[in-house]
């Protein structure tokens, strides 16, 4: 259930609404808006009247919410959820690229990823220090000296950092480096580690399981919400599915259905989606066509000798023909893209 | 097994070299090319030598196909195949859309979504005859009536027909009407179906199978191209997966995969893939920038009140508007495309 | 819509209840009862009301189906459809198993396969002389000459023979020799064809397509009851998923809720369901403890010639060792298994 | 690669072999065996040769394994692995049934429940006081406080408990409760919590993703043996494929196949894989017919007001008869079973 308010509405007012909600064995949210003051509800609400709110000093209107989600629903906020890292924006008419390696590998070889990187005007660096994989036999991350390398090139090069975690021990040490905490596809219904990264209240990158339906997602996703979190930003990576030609079936449709149901924004892996390299500027291209805000791209300097995914990888000079595609393609589809 | 000769090859050694492919008991397909001359060998080819072609007269190059599928392969022909129709190209550099109903309901229905077709530029009408339905008890196409109506519809427009084929008794009517034999989902493994149209030498448009994978498709385009009939345009139309958000599952990662496999074109049809209007034209525009050579799109002057997928068609005014992006998308995948 | 009456109702009642169904056009259908006569109705049946057939003589009972499929549905016909082939029953009680190798090789193959077969008390004998295969280049049967050897063979030992029908030409020779038509997985959806076989009126053995749901099934076997021919075997043979340790994943789920759905019998194909000979006999007990009337397994004398699915054949010793094992079962899931 | 000694190989050429392991950057791992002794090495085998330990002392043979699972394989350890509880059996021939309710809902539903259980000759209990559940706004279960009632009924009833965990904060007073401690469908993959768990050296039963293939099930078993804990029960609890009439796709066809891979023993979960109560019997039936070691069964005294999946639980009137069912089928697998 949602309350909506006047943006002025007195503090007083406001404090009064929650109270009565708690009162009534729920849990008042307040969600931000630029036109509107919302007070999101969750809990067993379906024993709330909305009579018990309507009459309620500042309440404009009381709103059942149909969904299983709730707060990542455009029922409960209309606006796009646009997150800011200082002059940078996620979300709203906003398209950002995030890039790097599959992994830290070493120093030198993130740096002059990184570096190459910055120079082409990315904002956002993703790689990964601790690396979930099938198989406990291979590489599994340089874990704690990655972060320390990460923690270095981004006071060096002014970086955002996109890292993921996979466990709540390695959550704080993470947290410190990461301007975004990526949960991956494998931990996407590890709810208990949605809630403590969710607590944290930094922005969380929430990829799809491989067999998690769009509503899956979103519930996800409210389990991060749930703690007062908006900071999310979903990404389709692939699904499972019986064709074997590609690494996964990368569901675009997920991205027209997702920009619907949520304000929340929406980014593309294609790296994952299709898993070889020459097939990724292809569905980079198209995953921005259907209304994506972002994209994950991996790209190594050497994806032959790369020590995970390197099949996948862009190398640095056919990313930046994949940029230069991007800027002509985004005044089409109205989005704003600053390299 | 592919034997490649200079273009201007004598026809006597041309000749010799499919008697010889006979006599081995395998059987010679002359391919055409524009700066090669082709002969692609099918049959139990294991059984030949390299040694047994290369030293015959004009033989430049005798090179194994290592695909299952072998004519309708790149391997077999480097060149896009191009079908023209009149002035109209269908492959390589050109972007084509069929568009139209999904069925003829009748004349006036027919003749409206046309004409106002036809006045935005569009070249390939498609509407269905006969329709294959889950259920006997739904509507299942105008049958012949719906035929003359098409027939009727492309002299006084001249438009080119895009029309369905269930079985081998309607072929022959069909074809009369036809420019583009559709042969749909259902039946992408009907066998006996695909060697009878393909047989006939006209275009064919074979749409994907919901559980077949991309070899699957190319294997069947190959039982149409073992009638020495290439002039076949595949199409991704959704596969099943289990997301119930949508329809089907749009696999758009099939198509840079097919471009880089075969020669034949690749066209999308969202409308099926997605299976609801207001998603259609996103996928649309994503299905072009991932290298599709064309779209087939459904369109209705009246989807609530269409007798079948409704529900999915877009009015003639939101394709005008997906016309409109589609002329500015174009050119940034270098493809060429005039309304 | 169902209208349900005596069993003893005279033969004036019952054409006036079907003449009015057609006044209102809509088409009836008598369904074959122990106790209590049926006319179903399809067509465009909302249009009906009970109160139009409840007061006419003979009528007990008028009930509404509500499920898409109708005449092949349990609400329609709450009996099991029980097939008699002289002495031997397929359906209710009754276990029966169809054995033989996936194609006809040569008389002396089929014939020794068959010989085997008919001395360990099969009665149902399949091989298949018209072969769907993926690619053009593999073993398509040995076609006419195949339905030759399977017409000698079952003169001579008395079998009744279960074979594939892939297209309407074939039909009539193939109907000729079969005691069962088998409508293959990829022909399952081929409305044309399942509208032809049916209305021979003789047994038709439908097997699930790859990405057919458990409706769609039923809705392919209502095309055929459609045609008034209620002697349909339904046969579930393996999906398509993400799965690749095994050919298909046996879907033995649908097993239970087929026969809660329908009156027809289910059988279970174990040898493509998983498609690795020594895992076909744990399958096939699982597919019989689930509630299945009957298995149709590959059985091949020399499985590492086979033509076409060797690997997935069982020798006559192991298919002896598990028709052993299947007598024990049987009574344990209540069924009759006579050898 | 696995070193296969005598059982009765000093002490000191084992720890030797193992030294020699060591030095060369590896992993040693004694494998329990009846007839010899075996010692498991992982890590960066592809450097070690044949030759460094063909020639030690007390060395038979020295053998590759070719799988990407290495501990959990056949090829490491051909026995069956047998987990003891005092006097009852998981593993080779026993096959065992875990029951009980979905959740721990109160003291009085579980003992209930529990009590019913034991009298039926259960030994194994089970009940989630920790539940993952797609919504946040669900019941997540009574957490401590069920662990609570939980310790009171095992040490009442003398049942061994099976129950889930979620996270590595409450797994140290799982641990304390459980016989068996639980890994669900959706954390199988979190390879965290699989080493966490793992490391306590307790019985694991490990069920499979939802999208998980045979192959990705046995590497996550892999996680745990890697802490040296070979304890561990693999369970086949459904698929997500695209049909629907089911909750989920029971798998059969990975009993047999993982009965051949590896060494642990394979329970099936009927309850969630099919997600109907009328359908668990059967499926639980086919379950053991097909080779599982036992099943897993939700049973609840009051189906229709449990707090999760009541509609896939089963009476203890109507799990009772399946048990008599079971206890008919058991010798026909040859199995012993137990009540």
């Amino acid at each position: 259930m949602l309350i909506v308010l006047n943006l002025d509405a007195p503090r007083n007012d406001i404090e009064n609404i929650k109270s009565k909600i708690k009162e009534l064995n729920c849990i008042p949210h307040e969600i931000p808006g630029s036109t509107k003051l919302a007070i999101g509800i969750t809990g067993d609400t379906h024993l709330l009247k909305e009579e018990d709110f309507q009459l309620m000093p500042s309440v404009l209107e009381v709103v059942r919410v149909t969904k299983k989600f709730k707060l990542v629903s455009r029922e409960m906020k209309a606006e796009d959820t646009i997150i800011k890292f200082d002059d940078d924006l996620i979300g709203g008419k906003s398209l950002q690229i995030i890039a790097g390696p599959c992994s830290v590998e070493s120093y030198n070889q993130t740096f002059e990823i990184a570096h190459e990187l910055k120079e082409m005007g990315i904002i956002f660096f993703r790689a990964g220090a601790f690396k979930p994989r099938s198989s406990p036999y291979t590489f599994q991350g340089l874990k704690e000296k990655g972060l320390e390398i990460l923690a270095d090139i981004k006071s060096k090069l002014s970086l955002k950092i996109v890292t993921e975690v996979m466990n709540s021990n390695t959550l704080p040490s993470i947290a410190e480096v990461a301007d975004i905490i990526q949960i991956g596809a494998r931990n996407m219904q590890n709810y208990s580690l949605l809630e403590e990264a969710g607590s944290l209240h930094k922005p969380i990158f929430l990829k799809r399981g491989m067999s998690a339906t769009v509503e899956d997602l979103l519930l996800s996703a409210e389990y991060i919400a749930a703690q007062n979190n908006f900071n999310i930003i979903l990404c389709e990576r692939g699904i499972r599915t019986f064709e074997i030609s590609t690494r996964n079936t990368l569901d675009l449709n997920a991205v027209p259905v997702l920009k619907q149901l949520t304000h929340l924004s929406v980014f593309v892996d294609p790296s994952h989606g299709v898993g070889i390299w020459d097939k990724v500027s292809p569905m980079a291209l198209a995953a921005i066509s259907c209304g994506a805000d972002g994209l994950m791209v991996e790209v190594h300097n050497d994806p032959a000798n790369a020590l995970s995914d390197g099949y996948q990888s862009l190398t640095p000079k056919t990313f930046k023909k994949l940029l230069n595609k991007i800027s002509q393609l985004a005044p089409i589809v109205e989005k704003d893209f600053n390299l």
